[in-house]
């Protein structure tokens, strides 16, 4: 049994916590939201009230928060994580944030003698809830071996993808591929059907030629073809469009700081910016078929 | 054995006569270039010298030519083969060329009393010579089960679209589809190398994960993880990247006529006619990668 502490208890958190509590490790929950801690301790988690009393007997923290600011605060603030964690502990942050905070929160760490990886995740509440998970993770050698074992609780894959700040570009770039299938997947079904082929015809062909794509074959855009794809519950997520346009936009910062050209990296960013202009940003990222069809 | 006219013995034209040819047809080629002709009797066909000798005893007829207005003038001018044909002969056009005429022409056929069918195929030269290209089909029912005896002989997939000018356009979406995942690919291994993530490890994460797409793990644009690319031989073709741009004009054409936004399609159009604009379109359209990562 491992003592680990686990901050930022939202949607996501609660199901990695729930696991790691399962598993049989003494698991201390604290998040800014009292509820979210009481959740956590329905689930088998003891609740905190400040970092001091979660990560002070600590071996391990794990964080999954909203963004790089809040992974600064919450690591290096004063009274934070690093006043108050034992010498030599492991920190995971499971967050999706910038790379450059992720390797600058990360060299401090390691300068303060902490091991620490960053490990942010795909597959979505339903994947934290399960346990299914997807870590990309960037960090040692030493603190990936050291980390895994609680991964491979949270997580069916896991990856290690290099230096500090690596499962950070995985991920993001990953998504940004991701965001640009999908959406030139719903040009693919919509220019077919204005043309007058039907959305299961083109799906049997395209899906067993070139135009095969994760999008289309695990996820399609387009209802009938894939039963389990979100298409086929008015696009409720799953993985939300505004979810979606946060990996976009930390992708976007980080090509413009290490000049890479992205042509359509930019334009998907444009186009789930246009679903959150129009208010539909809740829906699936999916439902970005409903901005190219006219029907948002 | 069947009497078969075939018109148009281009780079793909060749490799499909010869099969014919080789299956026991009775195969009559026709071409504007003398030379097409002699290669086509070298490799089983009997040359002829106009498009009566050519089709006057044929039960079919396939055509295989650059663009639609050759489709037209070749079907339907003074002693074309509307003129010379046999009675409830079948056409088939395995050309790529725009829905609208491809409708058009077919059109033409039926109220003439022939049958027809749009085949447009994928698969490219090496597909054509090997016999195993994929043909996209629209047409009656009773067309298309006429002609896919000879189509199975010329390819591996072979696939009834629905009606007439279907072929064409599954072919011109899935294509537009395929140009814009190999940029998008493009994108993502440019970024995460500019970032410190080599090709290789995000090959790894990402190919099992939603950024998985045919250009990635088919034909990955990154030199090294796949190694049939011609990412790994300097970009040679392949398919050229002047093919995939003539798919993609043909794209936008029935975009715009079918009123279909094509944010990304459009944006890969622009993207593959710099390429064009740079002399660089005889490489492989991967070697879009050589646009992106600025080394063109």
């Amino acid at each position: 049994m491992t003592t680990i502490a686990f901050i930022g208890l939202g949607n996501m958190g609660i199901g990695m916590a729930s696991n790691l509590a399962k598993a049989g490790h003494d698991v201390r929950a604290l998040d800014i939201s009292e509820d979210a801690v009481a959740r956590a301790v329905e689930v088998g988690c003891k609740g905190c009230k400040d970092t001091s009393e979660a990560v002070s007997e600590a071996d391990i923290v794990v964080t999954m928060l909203p963004a790089g600011k809040h992974v600064r605060m919450v690591y290096g603030d004063e009274g934070g994580v690093f006043d108050h964690a034992k010498q030599g502990a492991l920190f995971i942050d499971s967050s999706t944030i910038d790379v450059a905070t992720a390797r600058a929160v990360i060299s401090t760490a390691e300068h303060k003698g902490f091991h620490m990886i960053d490990a942010p995740v795909s597959g979505g509440v339903g994947g934290a809830a399960a346990g299914t998970l997807t870590f990309m993770c960037g960090g040692t050698k030493e603190a990936f071996e050291q980390a895994k074992p609680y991964l491979d609780i949270m997580g069916k894959n896991v990856f290690h993808a290099g230096d500090a700040g690596n499962g950070q570009v995985a991920k993001i770039a990953n998504n940004m591929l991701l965001g640009i299938h999908m959406i030139g997947t719903c040009e693919a079904f919509n220019l077919a059907e204005k043309l007058g082929l039907d959305a299961q015809t083109f799906y049997d062909i395209s899906s067993t030629a070139s135009g095969q794509n994760w999008s289309m074959t695990s996820y399609c855009p387009a209802p009938g073809p894939v039963a389990s794809a979100p298409s086929n519950n008015d696009y409720q997520p799953g993985f939300a469009a505004a979810m979606m346009l946060k990996d976009l936009r930390l992708a976007q910062d980080a090509a413009t700081t290490a000049r890479a050209a992205t042509p359509l990296g930019t334009q998907a960013e444009a186009l789930y910016s246009l679903m959150e202009a129009s208010g539909k940003d809740d829906l699936d990222f999916s439902g970005i078929m409903k901005l190219i069809n006219g029907t948002i």
